[in-house]
């Protein structure tokens, strides 16, 4: 290793970098419309390739049109990568995604200045398509590369204008004919590092800059349909109503108490759509269609919660005389983050003098599917009001570096550490 | 008078134009397709009134394209009129406002067979734009004449496809330009009498034939706008979460309970429409628009359900922290039908033979807004299996035969005993 006091991550450079990339899909209310494949986000790849190349890093595109930035090693050994993504919701924020694959462009641009030659490769990687998009398939890039998507998942798949997801795939340099060679041929990796913004208030509330995850949420979904009896609102006397609305509605206040009842920071249910059928003022809603959505910790949790939640329902069911169906579509298991790095990064915010929080993540994000071909970290970076997903998502410089140091210095940690015969056991 | 026997409506005639009406419009499902102004209405509108002109009758269009027939009587007195519409919803039936107007048909028919001359004219009326429609406007053509509609209520009303109301209602045969002429230039009446389907189970409950209407439901429409926060359903803990469709589900359960603890059959309430915003699975919706409706005989009723529903949003909105905003859109008062025509119709019903049940009717009609003008009284059939505004909508014939009967008898009677001096007060 050739540092010797510890260098650190240039922060104004950074912040300028943000403001750059921020410019990718601006809309008149100041958020970003940088939905994957739009325009603005293929405009977005081909800023951060050109960054990339200026670094004189080795860029690639993957089948899955993930990018990735190799910097050589002095070993043959698998790469250890870290990034993140720089798609957005409609109308979101500056941070989430773009702040871990500018963190991990500064620090390549570090190691450059510094002149450090690491015995790993090291790769910066942009997964396409984390976000919820119009085509239905968020943390694509990560799914493609862990082997959880086929081309299958890809025939005949549109957005609402008819834009096959083949054909926006090729036009952001993705390859759909040799999908399913995202996995095999994926580059060898001893690792991979994200840090992304918290989304949540834990890490302001506490007034501490670092979180170190200790796993990523399991996310339950499934959908629910209550039909009961569409009847005219005026001449359906009540007691004779199978009001499918009222009975919906009882569902959604017993989802919410569910999981409250169990008192965990980390369990929460939610349902996120609901729609009517006809909904005309007039008519008793004869159907009700709404997902309901389960996280937690661990599998128990939400299990115990959808436990609850089923018995309600049975209950009400019964009692409304309506018929509620239930279909699981989504069932994401819990995903710890790999102990190793959690130790790492622990000990190197402690050796920068950074305050850190373990907590869970509750969202979903591209390192619980990049957990299942490497040894997966991330940090977390408090969000200001714990806002994300909308034009005020922001977070402060200070602690932006404090996150992009202890990455740095993580990184170093374990080239030194990994891959080591017989220290390095998964 | 010049009858002695008791002459019938011919049910077999009646039953065949009831077929015939009812092709226009036709869809695969069964159903009727026959909204106001479409290619469809339109083309029932002039089999209507080739029927009228080849039974000799006089046939008129007002501005609002209300279609009038007039056959004369034997002194200039203000008409007695009777009649429904011939609009469906989408997807409605063959029964619904065309049976009023095809009962209307037959009456004129019979007159005509049995060379009864009348003292005031008879004046068969078939109102535009009875049920809701793409415009917004129901009712539409009795509120016209009533003078309820102002040309302003018209100006760049469009329905979804652009097409303005005005130039629809050119395309019916109305006149938008002089449609403020509809109220005073409307013909002067005595009466206006209306069959039409019970669409509700009350009938046939209590195998009674003929429904003689009380009174028309007032009818109370609010558009309540819940406000919570929109956040991400993963890293908002339950207990900081201002969940919009949660506290919506509270109003809707609120509605139910307030109009089901009136326990009287004539109160009902309903929350007919609820739209969710952003409506995704991960994001705790931040606002949801619905529509509540109330339903009464009297207005004492309609107040205690909305002051019972109002107290249960101040204290939800309370513990919640969310807000609620409640702004009322329709308020439609009850209508008591006119006395002399009850009591009409029941003397004839009874000296016919037929069973007879006073209801009153829980679904808006025309007749309500013709009460401003003129005595006003409606005569209900009942609905099979209580089933309206769909494809299975129907009434069996000897019910049809009955109520035509009776409307026939009365409309003799009253000929007979209205604008008689000295006896006819309103």
């Amino acid at each position: 290793m050739c540092y010797l006091k510890k260098p650190t991550i240039n922060g104004a450079r950074l912040q300028r970098k943000i403001e750059e990339l921020g410019q990718f899909g601006k809309n008149e209310k100041g958020g970003l419309d940088r939905t994957t494949f739009t325009s603005a986000e293929l405009a977005a790849r081909e800023w951060l390739q050109t960054q990339c190349v200026s670094l004189g890093l080795d860029v690639k595109c993957d089948p899955a049109a993930n990018i990735w930035a190799f910097r050589n090693g002095r070993q043959p050994l698998p790469a250890i990568s870290f990034g993140s993504h720089m798609d957005t919701v409609p109308n979101g924020g500056m941070y989430d995604g773009a702040l871990g694959v500018l963190i991990a462009l500064e620090v390549m641009e570090r190691l450059n200045e510094e002149r450090i030659e690491t015995r790993h490769p090291f790769a910066l990687v942009s997964f396409t398509a984390e976000e919820p998009n119009p085509f239905g398939l968020s943390t694509f890039g990560s799914r493609a590369v862990a082997g959880k998507l086929t081309k299958q998942d890809l025939e005949g798949v549109t957005d609402d204008n008819g834009l096959l997801l083949t054909e926006a795939l090729r036009q952001a340099g993705g390859d759909p004919d040799r999908f399913e060679d995202t996995h095999p041929l994926a580059p060898p990796l001893s690792a991979y590092l994200e840090v992304h913004i918290e989304q949540g208030k834990r890490l302001v509330t506490s007034s501490i800059p670092v979180g170190i995850v200790s796993g990523i949420t399991g996310i339950y979904r499934e959908r629910v349909t209550v039909t009961g009896d569409a009847n005219h609102a005026g001449t359906t006397v009540m007691v004779e109503r199978k009001d499918a609305l009222a009975a919906a509605a009882e569902v959604v206040v017993a989802v919410e108490q569910a999981a409250a009842e169990m008192q965990a920071e980390e369990v929460v249910a939610t349902v996120g759509t609901l729609d009517v059928r006809p909904n005309a003022a007039n008519i008793i809603p004869g159907q009700v269609e709404m997902v309901v959505e389960i996280r937690g910790k661990t599998s128990a949790e939400i299990d115990a919660v959808h436990h609850a939640l089923n018995s309600q329902i049975a209950e009400l069911a019964r009692r409304r005389g309506v018929s509620i169906k239930q279909e699981t579509f989504l069932s994401q298991r819990p995903v710890p983050m790999d102990k190793l790095l959690i130790d790492t990064l622990a000990e190197q915010a402690d050796s920068l003098g950074y305050k850190t929080l373990t907590l869970g993540s509750m969202a979903g994000h591209d390192a619980a599917h990049m957990a299942a071909v490497t040894r997966s970290g991330m940090l977390f970076v408090p969000s200001i009001g714990g806002k994300s997903h909308c034009p005020e998502e922001a977070s402060a410089l200070c602690d932006i570096e404090a996150a992009a140091n202890v990455l740095f210095h993580a990184l170093l940690k374990l080239d030194q550490n990994l891959d080591q015969k017989g220290t390095d056991t998964r």
